[in-house]
């Protein structure tokens, strides 16, 4: 039986803190080449896993999308499980579909959401120390909340792109950003856009704690954004309090 | 200066998932023998530490108690940072306080709460695989909660006892079991007793979870305790999924 080409697309949840991020990489794991190594192992066949963007090296996702097409006779759900039961515990494929030929984890995605996890308590987490930012000091959330207004829209976010790899286009549309404060010492912030540049939800992240801290003032960090300056901007959060939620397609 | 004798009481939250449990064992790492010998560290003292009763190896917890009785001229919240700076982060004293010398965290405490998390979903989790136990078929809760109460009140509960370990004395006061939902896919069980057997919780949930599989009826779990014998009883749950939330005193 010659098995047709089929276009699945994949949700997909990992815990980021022992890979080097996303995409393949030369110098260590990486999630792409995990996923793409069991898929080989399951098919027999070498396969091209394209993810909606990348990750970074020790940031998580509940809610990454990639999409692969394939000439396969397996049945989708035993493919799924075939899939979980051999990839490493720290990768799971939470749903995979078939979807239209021309459908495109990356082109097609319309809006993605972030969440970021501090802890803010006297003491560190046991539990928590590898899903969240730990901050001593108490931080004041109602400045937090007012310097990120300055952030929703369509704006140009080059003073929040990592260094190293700019790109032409800098202009984002940021469609919300959200505090919660679901129990005390807790705070999440989510954050919704049409497209991140690298680094930008833990440059924002970091530059929102220091208008926490009283470093920045609400005010300054609407100065920072019209600078295009990455200079102006705080240091990167750390990676492991970051979350990709989800990709939306329309 | 001579340092006077002080009495500390120490609330502890570790990940048990690297650990032998928490007493001193000579075949591998303990959470007790890592708190030893970081208060070693920071008072050139050896220091016997009393916790309220040993966690099996794999056990977190959030809430464990333990004593000492040490001579320091060291200021109370100094020793607290200090202990955690030299703590690995997968142990975090979460409150230092000088308490009365008769105070001792065995033999004064008045009950325990344990809490054990369970995934109810067709697929595992990567984040938080090392702090569930994952199930794919759906559970009945109903009956769960059912027989669970069964086990509310003074009983021998020598059938849900691990092998290995007897105790003279098996009767328990179980003051509540409690099943929660919060989410879909998402079950907690919290069990409060004024003491517990070993492998008591995690018998008791193993049990559970085949009534919710319906390979024992609510009412079956009334005869299991009646019988006294642990071959009764279901197959011991994973020590993953357990927590120490809290230790009472009067």
């Amino acid at each position: 039986m010659q098995a047709e080409e089929k276009n699945f697309k994949l949700t997909i949840e990992y815990d980021g803190t022992h890979y080097h991020g996303w995409q393949v990489q030369p110098n260590g794991p990486s999630i792409q080449q995990e996923i793409e190594s069991a898929l080989e192992t399951m098919t027999r066949q070498k396969i091209r896993l394209a993810g909606s963007g990348r990750t970074d090296a020790g940031v998580h996702a509940l809610g990454q999308t990639a999409n692969f097409v394939c000439a396969t006779a397996i049945a989708p759900a035993d493919f799924h499980k075939g899939l979980n039961s051999i990839l490493p515990p720290d990768i799971v494929i939470r749903e995979m579909v078939e979807v239209p030929f021309q459908f495109h984890a990356r082109f097609d995605a319309a809006s993605k959401r972030y969440r970021y996890h501090i802890l803010n308590q006297p003491v560190p987490s046991a539990i928590e120390r590898r899903y969240a930012w730990w901050i001593r000091s108490p931080l004041d959330l109602a400045a937090m909340d007012r310097a990120a207004r300055h952030l929703v829209g369509k704006h140009d976010f080059k003073a929040f792109e990592g260094a190293g790899s700019p790109r032409a286009h800098t202009i984002r549309n940021v469609m919300g950003i959200d505090f919660h404060n679901p129990v005390p010492g807790r705070i999440t912030l989510d954050i919704r856009a049409d497209g991140f540049l690298r680094y930008m939800v833990r440059n924002i992240m970091g530059t929102l704690v220091d208008v926490g801290r009283h470093k920045i003032s609400p005010d300054g960090v609407s100065e920072i954004l019209a600078s295009r300056d990455r200079s102006r901007a705080a240091a990167t959060a750390p990676s492991r309090g970051l979350f990709l939620m989800e990709v939306r397609y329309d």
